[in-house]
């Protein structure tokens, strides 16, 4: 199953700033053969269900490991069953109507 | 790694009532094990991570089964690496607060 | 307009407990008027979406007035233009669609 | 109060396609005077919290009045009262500190 997944982690405690940990999950990303898009207030990632979600328990748990104890994530999660569609699909169907209107 | 889950499918598309779909998603948490508590705005679950996620997978699968072409979901997703909380000790905890004020 | 919110607020930062600022958020939505219905992963308010927001806001305003620098917040916002259904209306659909199955 | 916003706005029933929805909200958001960014999974926006939210409402009725009955939105809402910070910042950081791993 295709997913689009639009992923954005917050560990809670500690320091403001989120920064290294949001850079360390583009790592992860990275590593697990995803092609991240990181925006301004989460990252968006496409790709099987298994190694999405794999990934995304990784930086769970890498997170931890940075010594973050606590985390809360939200997901928006699309899947489609009638045909084939990608991240960058979505993006350009609407600028196309943008352009045109 | 526990896992609090707090999850709200909408299937896009189709019909406007989406009750026979959550009403499908909670038949799939309950036979994969879990207790899911459903409230107005989606279902929270807690258990081990890859029995959850594996759970809400088929809930996709099975909503598209249904004739639903397009899901989008949103997951509120807790994880903890100081100590065990269950759902039940998160809201008992605030109503203390609320009741001794 | 009538809306259903799910809301869920995060301090970021500092303590990692944030039952005290999830408390004041209870207090902050009754004394706006509203019958907020705490669950395990955030809370649900229906009323106009003037009133609701205005009040999300006023919650914002007072966990920063709490000492927490940093709020991420999540929220589900539901609105229907064919007919007025309630929070309570949702479960029940769904409850017994269950029941009969 | 400062805020950020990612904002996704799915209309349910119907057509499965929401292209000509989301294309309207960048309509709205920019008669806003705001400068939406649109990404694969929502658009981020930000400025006052009451300028934000006003328009977030108006695209609930637009699109209402495109027909679609009922709206399902989610959004993240970030405020921070230690410090001024844009949207740019947030993404210029993570990425720098990529660049220097």
């Amino acid at each position: 199953m295709h997913v689009h997944v639009d992923f954005c982690l917050i560990p809670l405690g500690g320091e403001l700033s989120v920064a290294a940990e949001v850079a360390e999950c583009q790592r992860v990303l990275r590593a697990a053969g995803l092609e991240p898009q990181l925006h301004a207030y989460g990252t968006n990632v496409e790709g099987d269900w298994d190694q999405v979600m794999a990934a995304i328990k990784e930086c769970h748990r890498r997170v931890h490991a940075m010594g973050r104890m606590r985390i809360s994530s939200t997901l928006r999660i699309g899947t489609r069953s009638d045909r084939h569609q990608t991240l960058a699909d979505k993006v350009e169907r609407v600028e196309r109507l943008l352009a045109g209107s």
